[in-house]
This record gives structure tokens, sequence and C-alpha cells, in this order.
């Protein structure tokens, strides 16, 4: 076998030398360099993402050449180095070819050395603490990003290189690295998963600079035949096969991790992160395999996915957090800079984008860059316009989704998706709320510091399992203080809801439905959402009606986790005064802190809170002997790892059938600085349920300008055309489709 | 008595007639619009607020005079209608002069003769919740802000209106108004203290306007028979009398409001709102009563007051929210643009002001503003340099003090002031932190919702009282868990801190020390806070030593309230998992729950945190046994009025004379975004009390890079020149002043 890899690589070394003229040839072309070249100080921004990045090579250069033998996790010096210098080499590789400056040629050509000098004596990272351990990182994932890049790096200086020298760095360093995140590791390069992604990437992009056909073919097809068993799972949980799935490799990333809308199973937070190896790979092989036409792949897959991404988040730019995503990750983030300078150039018509650009404020240093930055330059930017919007999930399109209303700066985020894999949560029809400053409702998001060495490493902390991923951390409902699924990633990843209707198209009446009847054995869940505006409204309002359908009698909790400060309840809150007590014993409640409750004597309730220096309220219509909860995040957590957020819950126990009704009212602001609070009351005066049953919701609200509003829904029939007709206190009303307001008034 | 007002009233309304033809002359002048309408729509920042204010104004021309009889406290349907108001007669007045549109002037008149209708019945306004209540509003002190508002809206549409009117308006209601809130109201007119300035100046305003001669004499030296008790206070608790002075009126708030430095007692978040009266009246005077050269007054009193309120800012421009003071609060309020435009209007050489205009992107209406916009025009701005700074407190500038050591993007604040009146806080020798992007240590600031009526009607808070004037709910020490002065004011305001030491000019080695001998009895403390920076340092440091004298043994209690998240300490924490109680019975304690605690088990100890996305490390050379806390506020608050702000509770008990010794390090930060940390450790490996009496505190401090830093205080003798010489092993050290560093390595 050695021999014969051997025999490949000798074969491989020459026809590369063959072809070595055309360098650079895998992300940057020769053609391109030289239009770049002609233009150097033309394109500001352009200049301006050159400039920086020379600025932070410079200095690398002056601190030379730093390969540590790899002994640290994430935070730590080792793991920072590896990862800073496989950023500094692609961006040397680069500003060697856009201004032939032969320092940054040699700080490559000597790094690359180093390595190649280190790493065949290398064993497996020292920490082994991950279900694929690597040699420069803690895990092959970060062998693979490592690769990606540097890949980049050595085509750039392919040419500079002597044929000894690049004999070296291929049979000493990556040859050996590719097959070790391939053969070596087929658990880890086998997956239909964003880490096996990186894996094809990495060993594609390596097999194109080196012009080595098999890791090309390894990388777009897969191992054929890894040994991986169906039941194994990863550190986060989640398994390694995907059921009935066999194909593997780039091609099968592409068919498999994506809905056909461009939506990915686990998230945008993810998906940012995931999406970056197919637009880096994805790019190479436009330039060397054009025959693939990749990006018109599965009906234009890769530009349906950065449109995804640039929809799921807020106003800001910020990703809406659910699953195990981090609060603060942007549209800024360099993969986006990425994905939205490829699309730029590859797709017709798309100078909307541009607009997102110019909030990133830098460029990538390719074509692609080059090409945003000077259609900048040429004022053809127009404004990206974020939409109310649906997405499905899982390949087909067809395991739920995810949805977002958008109306005036309120954006209402709607998951009725599938599991989402090992990063995937157990809230199942969880909503989160955002306006232009920020979260209103939140979605927790995971409990993790990434890269942050004092929180365990910067890896996923335990209370991500024991309260993040559980449903009670997110707005939606809980039955007898279980998780949906009982918290198993297994029976997660065997079902989902189902979309009943969506209808977002009119912007004063936007509805969005689903049911899920697999969270919980027994029990239908059926959320409804509408947006609706109307003259005598300052704003939106959020109608939320939450229905359950259970055989027998349960605790029903519906928990909204409200930023911001608390500021009036319509009912006095019988609040712990001196000793605070957790809330439950397991599936998260143990992490919470019991602050007090009420008892609503009536069935009309209001909690009126201010985030974001804007006031806020939820009216509930409700019943008498409701209970309202109210708690906060930190109970039974040793190393303060949870933030002391905190939770309105509303429980209802011993129904079997019952419905939550809500109104969430953004209606006034609040300004720090001239102190002064616009409508800082709630509109609505009532708000009564009139009829629910599994067939029909009716809901009356009522404003205090004694405007009056009546919700029809129709709960069980979901045809668009579909007439219904229904009696209320001797009097018929009749519309057509699931769901119409009457104003009344 | 009636008989002899009525008089006066009529001759002076005669008097006004004669002079009728200089109008405007209060606030605007004739001479002033004339250049102002000349250069409209040429000068573009004025040519904005002017665009602003009318669209603001013609919306409430549509919607027609609204004047409601007032039954609203802060935050109602009344109060706000009424504040709003006068906020809009002003802006109507003005832009009927500048634009010449009599739609403007006929919208004032037709207010003010709703108002003159109104006011001669009014009762005492009905909340009665004041010790001077109002009639228009719950207190006298926004009556006052109504008539300084509204003596300009009069003085601009003067000689639009009849005689008649006119004499309408003087009789039914300006003068009545003037004396109510005067004669009427003596607690409130004849104070030293903001209110009574807005008291002063009101009635000023209004006699300016009216040339009312009486009503000018009566602001300026204010009533010559007050009957106040000496021993009166206010809602606020503050004393109605300062002990010893006589003197009120306008020009004795100038003498007594602020220290020769422009210092004001209850600090910047009150100067900002008690500055704009004089400032308001001031340029007034100005205009009518040049021979006062009131902007010359008192060494320029005033120009250094503004420049105080701008020092008193963070980077960010937010005020340092020390004593009762809300969050949020900026050098964009609109009394600061009023200061920043007069002052830039009537001194030379304030070209760094326009820096500040342009971040407030608004001027005022009149002459000040338009010079400001025209120079901003001309591109007259230079930069504003915060620096740092000392203003001693007082009407001599002898009681105490704050200091400001700023030190790269860090801004240490360290307050030892006298008590600062009714909105003084029990926070002697306390600090704050601040960087680039907010609060590192906090000063909690006051338990308030300023206007929001759901939280206690806008007013301060219970809490207010009970946890955010006392000690623990600040960053300084607490001994025996009671707050200075056994939180009485009447102690507070009889004794102040002393300045010990302040060098502050050469900036890797500034210093500020004090000490308080006055808050306990028999117990004298002594802090130095030293801002430290040598090439081996990433950023300053801040060494702080907090020495305790005492003849019997105590507990210590020193708070750090930390901004952000705890990542880790040096030993483990006894988090408490499933039940808080609360840490103390008192004085403030009983509103913190106890999260956990360690007991050192070695003399060096470091809590390392977040705040900001910057990593800051506090390290403590403290000793065996010390208690380290960590709490929480929430504990008996009823109406969920207190924010859930953690602290850091170094505990120290049994000791009579101790010393806290502690570094704050700001050393790294995170990006959200990259997801990578820079420098997340701290730098320091040791921290040792080498000696610590009442002489001398020597501090040694080593770097993991094995630099060694030794620090010595003198902390019996604050002479300068005193040659100093201490042997320390074997070793003799010796140093010129108060306190040196050396480096050794």
């Amino acid at each position: 076998m050695r021999i014969f890899i051997t025999l490949i690589c000798l074969f491989l070394v020459q026809a590369t030398m063959a072809q070595s003229n055309d360098r650079p040839s895998l992300i940057l072309t020769a053609a391109g360099v030289n239009k770049i070249k002609a233009n150097l100080g033309t394109v500001p921004l352009f200049d301006k993402t050159l400039e920086e990045a020379m600025h932070e090579v410079d200095k690398e250069i002056l601190l030379g050449v730093q390969v540590p033998i790899p002994v640290d996790m994430a935070g730590g010096y080792s793991h920072e180095r590896h990862k800073r210098n496989f950023f500094i080499l692609q961006k040397a590789g680069n500003i060697y070819q856009i201004t032939g400056e032969e320092k940054y040629a040699k700080y490559v050509k000597d790094c690359l050395l180093a390595y190649a000098e280190m790493y065949p004596t290398l064993p497996l990272h020292p920490t082994m603490k991950s279900y694929a351990t690597g040699k420069i990182f803690w895990q092959c994932l970060n062998d693979a990003n490592w690769l990606v890049y540097v890949s980049q790096a050595y085509d750039c200086i392919y040419n500079y290189l002597t044929q000894k020298e690049r004999k070296v760095l291929e049979e000493d360093l990556f040859i050996p690295f590719a097959n070790f995140l391939s053969i070596e590791n087929p658990k880890f390069f086998n997956r239909i998963h964003n880490h096996s992604t990186w894996a094809n990437a990495a060993v594609g992009m390596i097999g194109l600079a080196m012009n080595h056909e098999e890791l090309i073919q390894r990388a777009l097809y897969g191992l054929s035949n890894d040994g991986i068993d169906q039941n194994e799972v990863d550190n986060d949980g989640g398994f390694l096969k995907i059921k009935g799935v066999q194909k593997a490799g780039f091609l099968a990333q592409l068919d498999y991790s994506f809905s056909p809308d461009g939506y990915f199973s686990e998230g945008p937070y993810y998906l940012r992160y995931a999406i970056f190896p197919f637009l880096v790979f994805g790019k190479a092989l436009q330039n060397k395999k054009p025959e693939l036409d990749i990006f018109n792949y599965r009906d234009e897959v890769l530009s349906k996915a950065v449109d995804a991404l640039l929809q799921l988040s807020d106003s800001r730019g910020l990703f809406f957090s659910f699953n195990d995503a981090l609060k603060g990750m942007s549209i800024n983030a360099r993969e986006i800079v990425t994905a939205v300078d490829a699309m730029y150039y590859y797709k017709e018509d798309n100078a909307d984008l541009l607009s997102i650009v110019e909030k990133q404020n830098k460029v990538v240093l390719d074509e692609t860059g080059f090409k945003v930055a000077q259609a900048l330059k040429e004022g053809k930017v127009s404004s990206f316009q974020k939409r109310s919007i649906t997405f499905g999930d899982g390949k087909d399109g067809n395991e739920g989704g995810v949805g977002v209303v958008r109306a005036e700066d309120l954006d209402l985020v709607f998951k009725y998706s599938a599991q989402g894999m090992g990063h995937g949560h157990f809230d199942k029809l969880s909503i989160a709320l955002h306006d232009a400053k920020g979260e209103v409702l939140q979605d927790y998001g995971a409990v993790r510091w990434v890269n942050v060495d004092q929180k365990g490493g910067g890896r996923y902390l335990p209370e991500n399992r024991s309260f993040g991923k559980q449903t009670i951390g997110h707005n939606t409902l809980v039955v007898d203080e279980v998780s949906h699924y009982e918290a198993s990633v297994k029976k997660g990843e065997a079902a989902h809801p189902v979309l009943y209707n969506a209808s977002i198209d009119e912007a004063n009446f936007q509805i969005l439905s689903a049911i899920d009847s697999t969270a919980y054995k027994g029990v239908k869940m059926h959320r409804t959402l509408i947006s609706y505006n109307d003259e005598a409204l300052i704003k939106p309002i959020i109608i939320d009606v939450f229905r359950a359908d259970a055989q027998s009698t349960h605790q029903y909790d519906l928990p909204y986790w409200y930023m911001g400060h608390l500021l009036s309840t319509s009912q006095t809150i019988n609040k712990e005064s001196s000793q605070l007590n957790v809330l439950g014993k397991d599936y998260g409640y143990q992490h919470l802190w019991y602050e007090g409750n009420l008892i609503a004597d009536q069935s009309f309730n209001q909690m009126c809170w201010m985030a974001n220096n804007n006031f806020y309220t939820i009216s509930t219509a409700g019943q008498e002997g409701d209970e309202f909860i109210f708690a906060r995040a930190g109970a039974n957590d040793p190393n303060f790892n949870l933030r002391p957020e905190q939770v309105y819950i509303q429980r209802r126990t011993g129904d079997s059938n019952t419905c939550f009704i809500n109104v969430i009212e953004s209606h006034g602001t609040y300004d720090p600085v001239t102190e002064i609070p616009l409508k800082p009351f709630s509109q609505i005066s009532g708000l009564k349920t009139i009829r629910d049953d599994a067939e029909y919701t009716v809901v009356e609200i009522e404003l205090h300008s004694k405007e009056k509003y009546i919700l029809f829904l129709s709960q069980a029939d979901n045809t668009r055309q579909k007439n219904h007709s229904i009696i209320i206190n001797q009097k018929e009303w009749t519309w057509q489709g699931v769901s119409k307001i009457f104003k009344i008034k």
C-alpha cells in the first residue's frame, strides 16, 4: 500500500509541474491577478482591505515563523497560534500574488516548511477529547480548516517554490495531512455534516492545488467504504450517519445539507460556519473544474443558502440564535463576506448585496472581492430587503421548517423545523422576537463561550445539555415538565412538526401556523402566530394562539423569555422575598430560580416590560386559576455558566385540551436622554376567548379606544378555498380560508 | 396687600408697553433674528434643526391646543401633555421669529390664552405628594420648568399680541404663576438647591419678559423672609437650608451650587439638569442686564461647570452615574446642547466644543446655536480632549471632591466628595470603572425609572433608599454591615473625606488618594488608586490600596460591582445550587441574594470576568481565610424594582487594621464575530503585601513574563518633597514623594 501511494505521489508531482505556469489557479487566477494589479489604487474598498491585510501580515512577518508543538485546547496558545497561522498564510499568499513582493512568498514558504518538518513526527493531539482527534488541533475539524486556507497559500506561491521544495511539502505535509483527514478518519470524512464538508473541502482544495486527481475524487464522492456504525454519535450527540443515506463527499453534502430553498438544519449560526467550505471549494472547483458548474448545482442551492443566511438575521444583522447558536454572530463574519462577494460575482442582478458589503466594509482579496469593490465604487448599490419568509427543512424541504414574519421593525421567528442534528434543541414550535435594537423574546442559544479557555476550554458546557437544549429554555410549550422527545436526539431526529398554514404576503395580516404531534406522546400541539395591523393600532400586534390537544390531563407551561426589565402586571406578584428555591427537578427546570408567581383571579391578564428602551405588553386571554410564574436561570450552575436571564411562564394544570391565547404588543418607546416615555401603556383593554375547540378558535380583542377585533381560526381544516360559517351569540360569521379578522366599530 | 399687587401690575404692564419694539429680547434678540434670517438655508446644521423643530411643531398645530385639567403624576397623560406643551411653545415662538409665519404665533397665543383661562381657577395639584405641590404638575419644580420655557414663547410673540391679550396673560397667568412659585412657596423658592434655581429662573425669566422689575429682583436675590425651619427636609431627605447660609435667589445659587472649579455636589446627572436654568436665565440676563456680566460671575463658574459636565462622562458620552443618577443620560441631552452652544458663543477659543456638537447633531434655535452651526460649516472644529482631572466639592472646593483617572480607554472615577445633599449616596471613597464600550465596575445609580408611570409614577422607588443609597451598593468599604454615617443624611452632610494626594500629570503613573475618618466612628479609611503603565504591560493596570485603621476589630466588606459575566476564579466557588438566601439584614444587604463564596487558602487570588467583550481580572493580595462572596441584587424587592446586578465582595473579619490590595487589569478582548479571544489571561502571576502599617504600604506585583514591580506608598505623610527610605530584606529603598514604583528586571 505504501509503495502504491508513493508511486501516485511521484506521478502527480510530475503532472503538477507540467501545469505550473497557470498559477495561481485555485481561488485567485492568473488572469484575475493581472486585472487586480492593473487597477490597484483605484478601487477604494479593495485597496483598504489589502492595506489592512498587509499591515496584519507584516506584523507576523516581523514576529517570525511560529509553529509550536500542538498541546492546547481552543483558547490556549498553540491552538490560537496555529489558527492564526492559517489565516495569515492565506492572506500572505494572496498579497504576494497581488503585490509581487517576495517577502510574503518567503514567509509562506518558511512557515510551510516548518510545518512539513514537524508534521511527520506528530502524534494525535494529546487532548484526545474529540470523536475525531486532530494533529495540529484538538479536533480534525480545525485541522481541516487549516488545510482549506493553506491550500490557497500553497497555490499562490507554487511557482515561487523549487520543485524540490514542492516535493517536500506535498510528500511530508499535504498528502499525509489529506489522508489523515480522510482515510484515517472516516467518521470525520464520510458524514453528511458540516464537519465533513470541511473535511471534503480540505482534501479537495489541496487536491486541486496539487492537481492530485485521487484526492479530488475522494473529496467529491467520499470514501466508498467507511465502516461507520449506524448508531454512532459525535461529541454533540448527533448521529454520524443519516438513515438511508449511503452517499458521501462534497456533492452529497450539497445534496443533503440544505433544503431545496437553502435552509440548513442546524440554523443560521452553523450555516454561517458550514457554508464557508462550500463556497471556497466551490470557487476553486469553478476555476479548475468548471464542467461541474457548481454554483448552478441543485438549482443554485448555494445561492439560496446565502439568501437564507441574510434573511435569518435581525435588523442589526445578528443571526437569529436558535439551536446551539452564540449571540453576537452577524453578517459581518468573514464567512458572510466571502458569501456575499461570491454571490455578487457569480450571479446576476445582485446589486442589493452591495448594501450588505457597505456594512461589512471589507471584501475578499480575490476577484470576487475586487468585482464587488469596483461595483461599489461605481455606485451600483441598491438596498437589501428583508422580507417575511419561510424555509422548508430537510433535504426535500418537507420536514417542517422555519419562518420569519416581519412587520415594521419587528422580526418574529417561528421554528417548526426538524431536530437539527447534534446542535439541535428540543424547541418545537418555539418563537423569538427581535426589534430594531435587539432581542425582545429571546432564544437562550447555546451555553458556551466559543474559544474562551476559562469556560471549559471554549467547548459546550455541561449546562448546554441540561439547560440550553431543554424545552423550558425556549419560548414554547412544555408538558408535565418534560422536554420534547424526552430530550432524546434519537427520537427528535425521527420526527418533525408540520406546517399548517403560511400566509405572509399581506403586510397587515400575516399568518404562520404549524402542528407538532411527535414531541409528546398523546399531545398534539398547534401554534398559530398572526401579525396584524390596523389604523387604530400603534404598531402591528402579534397574536399567539397555542393549542394543545390531549387525551389525558397535563400540566402545561408556556414560557416567554423576555429581555429587559419587568414593569408591571395587572395583578400583584407574590414575589419571594428572602429565599429562592429551584422551580423543578429535571429537564432544565432545575436550573431556574423560582422568583414568584400570581394566580389569576380573572381571565384577562397583562404583563408589561421594557426591552431595548421599548415598551412591550403580553396580554393573555386565560382562565381564572391560571398561574403565572417568574423565574430566572442560574440554579444548579456551579461554575456560573448560565446568564441570569428571566422568564415569564404561563402555567395551566389539569386540562387535557387547552389553548394559550396571548397578544404580544410593542406599543411605546422610552428615551433615556430626553427621559420621555411615548405610549407606555398597552392599547388592549380586553382579550377574550369566544370559542376554542378542535375545530375553531375565536378570540376577541378590545382596545381602550373601543375598537374591537374578532379573530377566527380554523384549527382543523387548512384548505385555502374553504368557506367557513359559525354562529356566535345568534350571529353568523362567514369567511374563506384558515383565518380572518373582523374589525367591529 | 391685594390692592398693592394689583397696582404694581398695572404699573408694569404700562412700563412694558413702552419697550415693546425691542422684541424679541429675552433669548433671541431682534438683531440676532435678523442675522439668522439673512443666512437661512446656508448653514446646514441650523437649517436641519429648524426643519425638525417645524416638523414637530406642525404636528402639534394640527392636533390643536391641548390644555387638560392637571390630574396625573409623571408618566400620566396630563403631566406629559403639559410638559410637551412648554417644549412646543418655546419652539413655536422661536420658529415664528425666524420664519415670520403667523401660524406659529397664533398657536402660541391660543395655547397661552387657554392656560390663562384655566389658571385662575386651578387648585393645588390633586396628587399632593410633594413638599412643594404644583398647580399644573404634581410638583412646583415642573411648574417652574413650564414658566422658563413659556417665558421665551411669550417674548417671541409679544409684539404679535394686542395690549389687551398681554394684559390677560400677565394678570391671569404669568404674575400669579410667578407669585405662586415664589411668595406662596418659599420652601421651594428660597433654598440653595437646583429646585430653587429653576424657581428663580422661572420668576426671573417671566420678569424679564414682562420687564417686571420686582420679579427680576426677587429672582436674583430671593425672598427676604422665608420662615423656613433649619431642620426641614424635602422629599429626597435633603435639608432645605444649608447651615449658615442666609442668602437666596439666583446669584446665591451661583455662589453656593458649584465648587470654584464648577463641580456640583449632586454629581453630573443632576448637574446636567441643574445647569439648564443657570444657562437660560444667564443668557436672558446677558441680553437684558448685561451689567451683571453673568458668564464671568464668580471667575466664570458657569463655563467651568460646563467643562466639568463634559469631563464627567465616559467615552460614549454617558455621564458617570454616581448618586441618584439614571443610566443612559448623556452629553446628547438638550441641556448639554444648550450648554455647549452657549459656551461656544460667550467664550473664546472653544473650537473643541464643536466636536461635541458634531456628536449631538443639533443646535439651539437661537444665536448661540446659529454661531455654532456656522462655525461647523466653516470647518473650525477641533477635537475635545478628555483628561485626568479632579474637582473639589463644596462652595470653597475644600469638602473632598471627585477625580477621574484616564489611561488609554479606561476611565477610573474616584468619589471622595461630600454627601451631595438629598440625592447623595453613602458611598465615601467609592470607585467606578468604564472602558470605551461601557461600564466595567458600576455604580448602581438610582432605583428609579424617570417618568415611567408603571414604576411608582416615575418617582424614586422605595429600594432607592433601602438599597440604592446604601454603601453595599457601591464599590467601597462597608464596616460591620452598616452604611456610612449609619445612612443618615444629616450625619453625612456634616462631614466629608479629605484628598490625600492627586498626581495625575504623568500618563503612566497617576495617583489619587483620599482619607475618610467620618463615615464610621473610630475607623479611618484611606484609599489610594494608582494607574500604572509599563512596556511589559498590555494596558495600564489599576492598583487599588484600601486601608482601614480602627481601634477594635470589625468585619470589612469591599464590594466590586462587576459588569458582564464571571469567567473564572483561582479557587473553586462554593456556589449555592438549590436554594438562595439573603446576604444580610439591613443597610442594603437584605436586597442581596447570596450566591456563593470561597475561603482563600492562599494570599493570592484572582477573579476573571468579561465585560463589554473585554477580559478583566482582579488580583488580590489578601490573607488566608479571606472570604470572597458572590451575590446578586433582587431580594426583598416585591415589585421587581432592582436590576439583577452582581457583586464580588471581599470580606475580612476580625481585623482591626487591615488593607485590601487589589490590582484591576484590563488585559484582553473578545470578538463575537471572529470568535477570537486576544490575551484572555491575566498577566499577573503574583501579588504580595511586603509591608503594611500606618506609615507605609509596600506591594510586589509579578508578571508571568517575570517582570516585578514594587510599589511604595507613604500612608502617613503626603508631603511632595519628602524623602523616604525604608529597608526591606536588608535592602534599602529610597524615593521622594508619596508614592513610587520600582521595576525590577
